[in-house]
């Protein structure tokens, strides 16, 4: 076996996307394939849901289809990314191995019918996909058609937990790997809270229905277990593959989109990482989610390029009103992505579905077919991507970071805190919104991983669970010099969600020199303001905090509301760096009055551009590559300099993108935040 | 045994209602039929929940209570429409039958105590119900009181389905029958999208809990089974009637108010048509939607007179306000229901409880006795109805057909469709209520039922569902000269919700001379326009579609939303008729300017009688009868010519009828849609 | 054994609160006792949630802990108020006896790991909590810090119900003794309406999960049974301590704030009244709920002071959003429950605890320590109550009745009411506030329970559910000259749910002059007016009825809505008194001008204090004492005299009161009604 290799042997930018063959009779193949073409499909994924095709009685196996359908696909140029089918183990497997179905949290056990979850902790499971993985290695490992292995499908969703007896099995397992002894558990979760206290293993049960809300630092370490399983199972299928095959082995995350993974540690455990990605239709600027989205995937791939495995070419069908993307707009989510780091441009799915869940799903290749404004979009973006291969392998650098912190984001939603309307993903979006709006690039960063010294500026919102190990490295930073914003409820909880002694805040008193006495929410609709020490007046809602300073310096104070009087934002100076607090709830646009001054503090100068247009860089060894993005529905005018590499127009430094365009700019070698 | 009739032996217009006498001692008995006798009533059903007291043990059955009061009944010249009473089996039956309960798609089974609906699968049940009917069939089928059977009551609610382990083996046997081949299941189902390829019957389950949404062909086939079930056990109650008895078999239908039974079917099996109707309550103008119910009904009964069974006097107690009627309310929904073909007008109940679940539903003699407004108007009601004796066994005309197809509702209803604001019944009623304000007299109608030549003009709302069978049905419609209008969403899917090939509407490209691209939902509270070619510019909401012309003109044209610009609404001549397409959604003030257009195609020009003014005529033999209701709180003056049965009053053309008041004119026999 | 005593054996107003020494190291402990004599603190309840340490393993008891805290509190004169840990079983129990868990009405078996509420039914259970309460007894029944046992903690929450099979057996066995026929059940319940009549006691199962709504008189006496076993479960323990010791037993109520036990019933087995109160977040006038709780804790004392054992310094952590208190309030709330009859002020809890579900929730020692704003008004409230000693058993007298029955609420709650608008709890404290507002200090009475004719004034709200015994005893309360006033939807049935012969309101005929023919509920959002014989016009919603007068004169009209121009209020002369019917829903501040009314026919006056400054008056032996809260953004000045304690200040009928502050006024005994 020679090493792995982290990304797939795919000339330029990758094109392509899921491909179900066997939905259709072989004569449709054929078709498929002289389509892909015309659209300049390089790669598609194969086999994610073919378990029931590959393997329709237990032990017997036919691969004559996926052999004839691979075989096509090569004959034509077409690389395959072929999927292990561990997400939809068949209707036979779930009938002979009942304790393979995923069991509710009210004790409902999930039967077949829809996307076959299986118990990531039944054994039969874990036997039957080790076995199908090692099977298809041995098969195709050395096929000159398959140029990477795609495990399972979004790990975690639609059910990632499994309340059943064979997880509360491995449930105990893992707790006493974790705690060693019962006293450490019994620490750890306060089970001196509400008499809780274990005294054997075997009593402690899964966090499932109780009379009110159960153990949070139990249903904390559950969040862990579960995440823990998932992986077990990921580790277990990427074995079995790598024992026959070198091709780099992935799996498709949805960052910012599923919730009980955590990246981080996921992105270790993967060749190259990969990604889907679906606009969240009720919102209209859903294009700053996606960017988030692209930002993080590339932060959890370590700044190297990343694939996009799914996105759609229009409406999805999952949500209560799946809009359709406008003309252009598929072009302009493409392109952000590959701005952001993505080397290859997938979609869900190649050719709609006539039958299932998701016939309303949109595709590369409609149900209408190709006389659509669809298909010569599909067409078109190929042709785009074309001209992009040189862009392959460059990277995205910044010079801020934002932490996220996937065990933040599971504490936070636990039941019982201080106030409902207070959300990690809200609260993360505005940040992230501010600094897209300004055009500030950000990687992502969990403070206990990561060296925060390259940052210039380093923002910490929905940091409720913040360790004294993190808290001490953000102190850290800004001894440093380094410039920290900490946004509302931040460092309340440790790693088991117990109040840090001293209260909250504690463990950031020197950063910040504030810490909070008490939280004090707003009722439902309640704003009021804060107002800065130049008198601008900001309303916020939802939140303010009881601050206690030592040694910070008021920026802003509130008018009004449950702390009235009182300082609402904070700066301290510490070391050669300065903390800054903002404890409410603001806005996007209020948020521009903080950043201003942060910036200043941190040496930032965005550039200016108008708001809705993203422009991002990503640097190659010899040359640097812009990506602008116009999202406005009026032609801009930007001061930017190079040769656009979609039209071969060379702008000096007034470059004009139309409404709903997009450039992407060859240039020679940027010096970080100076002119080309 | 002789031919079953299809009325029972009532003279004039039946009145009466539900009559539970097993709640009351037996001088209340005394009572009630001497009220009866005042208030002009002819028929009570008796029985409808009696299991336990005619067979309060296993085997032990007591008819003497039965025997009693209909024999009083019969003393007194009331008949009897006499209840099965299999939809309330007794405690003693589920204790000894567990099995037979209903069991919910989370697993939980359905406890006894409040109506103890069985499950329709278990043979313990079935052999019950049979013998029950048979036995009350032998002991009352020469009674003279008695002259109709009323089986069983509102098949499908409170609950149709049953997911128990009796109900999932008679689903594989379903199928079987369905499919004959696991082949031919699996390609009915796409059963290759998700991986959920079947190998044996038994692998395959109810569609119960699953992770995420199971396969929406397998649900819509579960709904068929369910109905198909329900059927059955009718059907076994049936024939063990008919086994000893000649009366008229009806069971109590819920037209548009339940959903999970195919009137189309059902309405095969009974000798005549009844059907319950309710007011839903949130709804000001409920009556458009009773108007409807009715025609519906009517349309089931292919025309032949009704049997309304059930209404209220009042308020019912089921709704979350339950609102009361007003004066007159009760007169003017029983007329309409007369005008739009039933020839019996029953309530539920005869007295109201005073235990139970419903004691707060109205009934004709209310708690508070005979000094009440509500008592004084039931008596009234008789009175009117002795006088409309004439009007019994006339017939409803329509010019106009709209079509209803439960199955296109269940398909319709199933998840992860385009818009979750897009529903069935909303499109259903818009364009019912336009036809209504018109007074535009309709029939519903299935394509592949009936034949359409006799219309002028043929309306398809929510026909998401359309075979390629009831296309080619429209398709000559309109090609012998047929005027159609169809509704936007129309013949996405097959009947197994599969995508027709060639995209959306593909079936009624010719007919229409347009298809659909893509759907284009609008985010929630959005709106824009449509701008016809006069000018006209209409709001619209909800929904706009990609459409594809393939000869069709434009009469109208998206201006705003995600269509800016394309067509919105198309005509097409094909033929010797016209196909018309509305491809967003409108309001039933909207669609005036449509149907305006479209009347003028079909030849169709209404009476411009004032709008909520109803007027529907019935034809007789040798006269017709105009039943007009004035649901306006001022006085009408109409162009009606003929003699007010209510009153005796002749009007020659200057009709007056009162705010809130009705008028039943007799008239000589009109041509249709010209004058008397 | 000497008799119990009825108060436990603390010097002057009790001051503390929740103790859980279990949740910390012993170093903590020593700053905490340290900390309670700084804070004043007199009385901590010990032990609630401490079974798992008393009790680590079946049978294996360890006091060793509890000793030592006990005798450290002794040490530093801190008294100690025992609880038996009866509320959280430990895990070892759970496992043990799974079939101690209570199962929930889907047949889902609540877990362990929250707060580990056990099946009341569940014989082991009753046997564990027998013997844990006598072995704590028998250990600490002669410990002088001991002075009162504290079983279990607030019963009926977070369930109270158990529909698993030991629970289903006691229900059976349950309504033998009630009924001890099964005619007698099947006429209490009208199992004759839909087929439900019983033939054995065993086919009777819980009103668990059913096809529709259950029996409403079977779900009526299902809450009975569970108040009354909860109340068989509390007897046990008092049983099994009273047998080893002698100080007083409590156990927690949440009068207004939890719904499924009968305080009426509960108070009778305790020897003190203790209550837990917390207000509630939405609302921003939540201390009005606050007075009524504390007055309907005094009610069922019998009149009697009792212990406030639980509020909170500031926020809970259990609501939407925990607001939390402003400087100054937890002093008026306090002083609020004090002036209404509390001689202890307790709370939970005294430490902020670091882990577990309430880690948010305040206490008396918050996160942050002593230097804190709470921590300052915590002492500062100890020295308050210090000067308050001489209020201690006083008396609080009230002039009028609030009738309050916990089986009207569990009827008026059952489903299929006429409309979901009008609930027992927002008219109960739409007529308390109205009284509250006008400084009218009530009493809540039961009409079955006391004797009325010590009141001016009788208010009925939410009287749904009325006896025909309590009808009766309020009609001879009118007779004997007393003023009657019964909110909308009155007795509209009997103890079993049943509609009263002869209709609604008909056993309060005589007193009220009217009944009511049919109730005329308002769609949602609808609103019209009644219109006073003054003419002042009153906007009402939700609420109308069709009244038939019987001699009572209306003394309000409707105008609009579905009651246009009917008696919307009346007035009636029965005997010596007036009985006053309403029969609509009005706001508060509607309700000012029927007051008025019935004020005046009441010979009641109220005092003409601002709205929002409360004055209660306890009446001492020798002096009485007058609380002052203003709730007020604005200082007042009112005519009241006397010595202030809190300050020393004496008013001689010109007494300033901050804004939001309070005034304890010593003045000799005041005559009920006049002047000191």
């Amino acid at each position: 076996m020679t090493a792995p290799s982290s990304w797939p042997r795919v000339e330029g930018i990758a094109y392509g996307g899921d491909y179900n063959p066997e939905q259709w009779p072989r004569e449709v193949w054929l078709e498929d394939v002289r389509l892909m073409r015309e659209a300049g499909v390089t790669l598609v994924s194969v086999g994610i849901f073919s378990w029931a095709m590959l393997e329709p009685r237990e032990g017997e196996y036919d691969f004559s289809w996926l052999d004839d359908i691979i075989g096509l696909l090569h004959e034509n140029g077409i690389s395959v990314d072929l999927g292990t089918p561990s997400v939809s183990p068949p209707a036979w497997f779930f009938h002979q191995y009942p304790d393979a179905r995923v069991t509710d949290a009210r004790g409902t056990v999930m039967g077949f019918g829809s996307r076959g979850m299986a118990s990531h902790a039944s054994p039969e499971y874990r036997e039957a996909i080790a076995r199908m993985a090692g099977v298809l290695a041995e098969r195709y490992g050395d096929h000159p058609a398959v140029v990477m292995w795609h495990i399972h499908n979004e790990y975690g969703v639609p059910v990632g937990e499994d309340f059943g007896p064979r997880a509360v099995t491995a449930w105990q397992q893992w707790l006493k790997e974790r705690y060693s002894t019962l006293d450490g558990l019994n620490a750890a979760w306060g089970t001196a809270f509400w008499g809780q206290r274990y005294g054997e293993w075997e009593h402690v049960v899964a966090p499932a229905a109780t009379p009110t809300v159960a153990n949070p630092a139990m249903k904390l370490d559950w969040a862990r277990f579960t995440d823990d399983q998932l992986r077990a199972c990921f580790t277990i299928e990427r074995d079995a593959i790598r024992a026959h095959a070198a091709q780099p082995i992935t799996t498709n995350f949805m960052a910012h989109q599923s919730w009980n993974v955590d990246l981080w540690k996921w992105a270790e455990l993967v060749d190259v990482v990969s990604d889907d990605h679906y606009l969240w239709s009720p919102d209209p600027d859903a294009h700053v989610l996606l960017s988030l989205a692209a930002d993080l995937t590339r932060s959890v791939a370590g700044g190297k390029p990343w694939i996009l495995m799914e996105h759609s070419t229009s409406a999805v069908n999952w949500q209560g009103r799946n809009i359709a993307k406008r003309a252009g707009e598929m072009r302009r989510n493409s392109l952000t992505h590959l701005g952001r780091g993505a080397d290859a441009i997938l979609f869900f799915q190649w050719r709609a579905s006539r039958s299932g869940a998701e016939k309303f799903h949109s595709a590369m290749l409609p149900h209408a077919g190709t006389d659509t404004r669809l298909w010569r979009e599909v067409v078109g973006l190929g042709s785009d991507l074309a001209r992009l291969g040189d862009v392959k392998g460059s990277q995205v650098e910044a010079e801020v970071a934002v932490l996220y912190d996937w065990e933040s984001l599971w504490a936070h939603e636990l039941e019982w805190r201080p106030s409902d309307d207070l959300q990690f993903r809200e609260r993360m979006r505005a940040h992230y919104e501010r600094l897209w709006r300004d055009n500030v690039t950000v990687d992502f960063v969990h403070p206990s991983r990561h060296d925060l010294s390259r940052y210039k500026l380093v923002v910490a919102p929905s940091s409720y669970l913040m360790t004294a190990e993190s808290a001490a490295a953000l102190t850290e930073y800004v001894a440093q010099g380094g410039t920290l914003l900490v946004d509302a409820f931040a460092a309340a909880v440790d790693e088991h969600d117990a109040v840090h002694p001293g209260g909250f805040m504690a463990p950031l008193k020197d950063a910040l020199g504030v810490t909070c006495d008490e939280y004090l929410p707003l009722r439902e609709g309640d704003s009021a303001q804060i107002v800065m020490d130049d008198g601008t007046a900001l309303d916020f809602d939802v939140w303010a905090e009881d601050l206690h300073l030592h040694g910070a310096e008021a920026i802003a104070t509130y008018r009004g509301g449950p702390a009235d009087g009182a300082p609402a934002v904070t700066r301290h100076a510490h070391g050669e760096g300065h903390g800054w607090y903002l404890s409410t709830r603001l806005s996007t646009d209020a948020l521009a009055d903080i950043y201003a001054r942060v910036y200043a503090d941190a040496w930032i100068t965005p550039a200016g551009y108008p708001e809705g247009v993203e422009v991002i860089a990503r640097s190659g060894d010899d040359e640097d590559f812009v990506v602008v993005v116009n999202h406005l529905d009026e032609d801009v005018r930007l001061p930017l300099r190079g040769t656009d590499m979609l039209t071969d127009h060379a702008s000096a430094g007034d470059l004009t993108v139309t409404a709903g365009g997009a450039a992407v700019l060859r240039t020679p070698v940027m010096e970080p935040g100076g002119d080309a």
